[in-house]
């Protein structure tokens, strides 16, 4: 980090984009542990903003739908951050093909902020940097923070699980309702999204969505996720998601805590695991793992022998 | 495990189909370490199979071409086995859409084995436990497994990592070749397969792969991952793919062993990680980290500071 964390966090608490790009940044390039006098300066001012998780798989419309809400959020009056983990999004690829049209029209807009993550190069750490880089905008003072993930890959439903709230977005005709099912993504959704309402076959896929429901076991609070249909390239739709989206977090306080806790519990946990891990490569010669790696390719001792030996 | 180890690993090794799904269904049951004693007992009877991973969006035919190469390995005199971890296949996920129907051929046949890998609950264990299952492939005598996974994940991408060869499908006409090629697959493929070869667009996808690898830094060994084009429905193309598989797998003696080094390696580290962390939670009072993700929802304490103080 070229700035010290604390003038840096001062900078970011006042809501200077620039400053808050950088946070970011820094959040993205540091090996763990690195971001965390940043983290720890901004901490105190977090736990405000509403994280709101959008998922799906490609070509579903998430985009589009995420630039809706945008504009119905800031109608509200409301400050409003994406953070695109999606790599098919043109929010966080799309500058390669020239595809960031939609977006501009915010472009001008000091309440809104857009940033894309990496999502090459961090295996397993994304859900710690997207979490990270949502406590930046947290402190920031806005309001809501969307965070656009690709619901197919177990590491994106991570990433949905560190939001208060998860909205799966489907369409019809692809299979991506039978899908979805499979891949375990009707356990981590709070609202459904049936998007291309104008589509043939939405009526199924609202059907078979809420079919898929019913067989689910009561989930917690009495919260059952509602089906919306929406139409993103029109808008139409989209102001009932954002009310279903204030209904849930307006519901019980206790609900909202348990699920606070439980991310808290899964990011120290990771953040230990990390920790313990660099101190047994420090307190090992550099070439033990190498070494280790050898044997087990000539099998001369296979893989867990191998890590009990280095632990030993 | 209902039977001891030893027994179970002899069976397996004699290639009886049962012992084998009890051998993976044990691995996959296990808590971490668990399957420590089956590995062990058959790792010295491994590293004789040819491991490869076939990856791609979701409706690329993958399932469709896995079932050709099969029939192409088998008309070879190979013994093959599939594991499939992708949740839209039907050979993972198919039985409950009675979508197994192109499996049954093989279904008399003892050369084949087909088996689904849990991919619910396992998050970040689905790398260890397919590794671990491919072991056991590798142990019973398959001569061939292929490892059927979905591309756009990073945990799929890490599952993919484990075999000696990638294959990546991509179909025309659906913007797969630039996500694909943003979600950082294009450094993964060994072999890229464009798919649905009669379809319109066939020829741009081809080339928009070729204009992409031409980008990229050149391949460990001088080797330019070659560009098939297949249909999988009829089989056209599937005898090449085999071939080239082939000719990948008889390159350089010394790449094959830097590759199955680094996936040792890697295996190594994840276990150790997993072997220290379950050390920690021992030694500290069962309510430690629960008492630590108070504080943090409380605010009192950031995640970093939370993790560093169990350590110390």
């Amino acid at each position: 980090m070229a700035a010290p964390p604390d003038a840096l966090a001062e900078r970011v608490r006042a809501g200077d984009a620039r400053a808050i790009a950088r946070a970011i940044s820094a959040i993205e390039d540091a090996e763990h542990g690195d971001g965390a006098a940043l983290v720890g300066a901004l901490f105190p001012q977090t736990g405000r903003a509403y994280l709101v998780g959008v998922t799906g798989v490609p070509g579903g419309g998430k985009s589009t739908l995420v630039d809706q809400l945008i504009a119905t959020i800031r109608s509200a009056g409301l400050k409003v951050a994406v953070l695109a983990v999606d790599p098919t999004s043109p929010f966080s690829g799309g500058a390669v093909l020239g595809d960031r049209v939609r977006m501009n029209r915010h472009a001008a807009d000091a309440g809104v902020f857009v940033r894309s993550m990496a999502t090459r190069g961090h295996l397993g750490g994304l859900s710690r940097t997207t979490g990270d880089a949502a406590l930046v905008l947290d402190a920031a003072g806005f309001d809501v923070v969307l965070i656009e993930t690709v619901g197919v890959g177990q590491d994106e439903v991570e990433v949905a699980q560190t939001a208060d709230a998860t909205v799966v977005v489907m369409v019809p005709g692809t299979g991506d309702d039978v899908q979805a099912m499979k891949a375990g993504i009707m356990e981590i959704a709070d609202v459904f999204v049936a998007n291309k309402a104008d589509r043939e076959g939405i009526d199924r896929l609202v059907q078979s969505i809420e079919a898929a429901l019913s067989l689910q076991p009561p989930s917690d609070g009495g919260w059952t996720p509602p089906v919306l249909k929406t139409e993103a390239t029109t808008g139409q739709g989209v102001p009932e998601l954002w009310e279903t989206l204030c209904r849930f977090r307006d519901r019980s306080e206790a609900l909202r805590a348990a699920r606070r806790h439980a991310r808290a519990l899964a990011r120290i946990r990771a953040l230990a695991g990390e920790l313990l891990f660099a101190r047994l490569e420090q307190a090992l010669p550099p070439d033990a793992f190498a070494r280790a790696a050898a044997d087990v390719v000539a099998r001369k001792r296979d893989p867990y022998r191998a890590a009990q030996d280095l632990l030993a």
